[in-house]
C-alpha cells in the first residue's frame, strides 16, 4: 500500500501490446504497468502504484485496459491525463480517460466483467497492414462451424481443459457469459466476455475454436473436450499478437 | 519495354507505407515497386518490370493497388503468387491475388477508375494502437460539415486549388465522381473516387476538409476556395500516413 496522503485515479488504456512483456511489471523486461507508473513519477515525485483490471500476457494489445494509479499528489483528472501521455511516450501507449476516484475503487477487485476481443485473418497471403495485430491463418476458416461450437462453452463450466497449467486461480469453475463471433469477409472477430478468466483461457478457447474452423474438429468435439477436463485436449494456445483487452465493466 | 517473350500477370498488393519512399521506384530509397521486382527476379532471372495503378507518395498505404508484372519466364499465377509473397519478406508487402493476363493489359493505363480511403481520427489522446495508419486530430472533428462540405467537390471541376504545384497533369479539370464521409466513433473513413486523380489531390481534399470539421472553415468556403482555382487557397495537405489506395477499377 502506498503511504497516505495520496490520490486515485481512474485510468482507461489503449496500447500495442509488441514492445511489451505484459501489463504486469517483471524484472529486466518492459512492460505497460512500468511505463505509466516512471512516466507519473516524473510529475508525481513519491510513491506511485499502477493496477489494472487483467494482466495481459506479453504481446497483447488493449483497446482499453481499465487501471487505477495511486500518487502522491493532487491534481485534476485532465492535467493527469496529459500529462501522462505527454511522457508515456514513445511506448505505444494512450490514456484514454482519467477520473479521479475514492480509494474504495480498485481496477481489478471491483471489476464485475472483463471483456475481450480476439482477431482471426483466414487468408493464403500474409498481412501486411494489420501484422502483429491479428492472428494469420494461411487457409480460409469457417465461421459458422467456429459459432456453433463456441456455443458448447457458454455459461457456468469446469474449464480446466482451457486453463493454463501455470494458472494460480482457486478454482478452474467459471461462468462465460457470452462469445460472438463476427466475421467480415476472410476476418473473424472472436468476442468474449466473462466475470473473469482464467490464464490463457481467451487463447486456449481460441485456439481450439481455429481447429474446428478449419475442419480439424467437429463443433461437438468442444462440447467433449471441455467436459474431459483435461488440458491435454485443447487445441493448440492461439497467439498473444490476435488478442486485445477490449474493456472492464465496474 | 522488356524484351520478348515475357509473360504478364495482374497482381493486388496490399502493404504498409511506412518503410518506404513511395510506390514508384527511386534512386537511393526503398519503394514496394524495388521490391516486389527484386522478390520477382530471385526466381525469373532476366527483366522484371512492375507497374501499378497509382503512383503513392512515401507512406502512402495500400488495401489493394492493381499492379502488373511482366516476367521472362513462364509460370502459373498462383506458384508466382506464392513465390512473391515468400520473397518479398520481410517487407510488409502482400500480394493478396495473381491472375495471367494478356500484353493489352496495363495496371496504369487501363484503369477506369481509382477509389482512395483516407482516415481521420480526432480524439485528444494519441493514437497507440492505429498510429502511423490514420491522421490523429487532436480534438473532435464535425463529421456532418465535413461531409456537406465535400459535395461541392463531385463533378467535373478544374481542380487547379487542390493540386500540388509539381502535379505533372496536361489539365486540372477532373471528374470527381463520389466522396462519401464514413463515421465510427472518433474515427472517419473519407471514401474517394473518380477515374484518375491529380498529385496531392485526395490529402489537398481531405485537408481542406478537416479544417471544416474543426470549425476553422464553413461548408461552403470550400466552395469558394474550388472556383478559385488558385492553389494558395487549399487548406493544409493532410500527412501521408492516413492515406489508403483501396481500389483500381477496369
Amino acid at each position: 500500500m502506498i503511504a497516505e496522503p495520496f490520490w486515485r485515479y481512474r485510468l482507461e488504456i489503449e496500447f500495442d501490446g509488441r514492445p511489451f512483456a505484459g501489463w504486469q511489471r517483471q524484472k529486466n523486461a518492459p512492460s505497460v504497468q512500468q511505463a505509466i507508473e516512471e512516466a507519473a513519477l516524473q510529475f508525481a515525485p513519491g510513491e506511485v502504484h499502477c493496477y489494472g483490471a487483467g494482466r495481459t500476457d506479453a504481446g497483447v494489445h488493449a483497446y482499453a485496459m481499465t487501471a487505477h494509479i495511486d500518487i502522491q499528489r493532487e491534481m485534476s483528472a485532465f492535467d493527469l491525463n496529459n500529462a501522462l501521455n505527454a511522457l508515456v511516450r514513445p511506448h505505444p501507449i494512450a490514456v484514454l480517460s482519467a477520473e479521479a476516484v475514492s480509494a474504495d475503487f480498485h481496477a481489478r477487485f471491483s471489476a464485475a466483467e472483463r471483456q475481450y476481443i480476439y482477431r482471426i485473418v483466414g487468408r493464403r497471403p500474409p498481412l501486411a497492414l494489420e501484422a502483429g495485430k491479428a492472428w494469420h491463418i494461411p487457409y480460409t476458416i469457417d465461421h459458422d462451424a467456429m459459432r456453433e461450437a463456441a456455443q458448447h462453452l457458454i455459461g457456468l463450466h469446469d474449464f480446466t481443459t482451457f486453463r493454463s497449467v501455470q494458472c494460480q486461480s482457486n478454482s478452474p469453475v467459471k461462468t462465460m457469459t457470452e462469445i460472438t463471433l463476427t466475421s467480415d469477409g476472410q476476418e473473424v472477430a472472436v468476442f468474449l466476455r466473462a466475470p473473469s478468466f482464467l490464464h490463457n483461457q481467451v487463447r486456449s478457447i481460441v485456439g481450439t475454436l481455429e481447429r474446428v474452423g478449419a475442419g480439424r474438429w467437429q463443433p461437438d468435439d468442444v462440447k467433449t473436450a471441455l467436459e474431459a477436463a483435461d488440458r491435454s485436449r485443447c487445441g493448440p494456445v492461439a497467439p498473444a499478437h490476435g488478442l486485445y483487452f477490449a474493456k472492464a465493466v465496474y
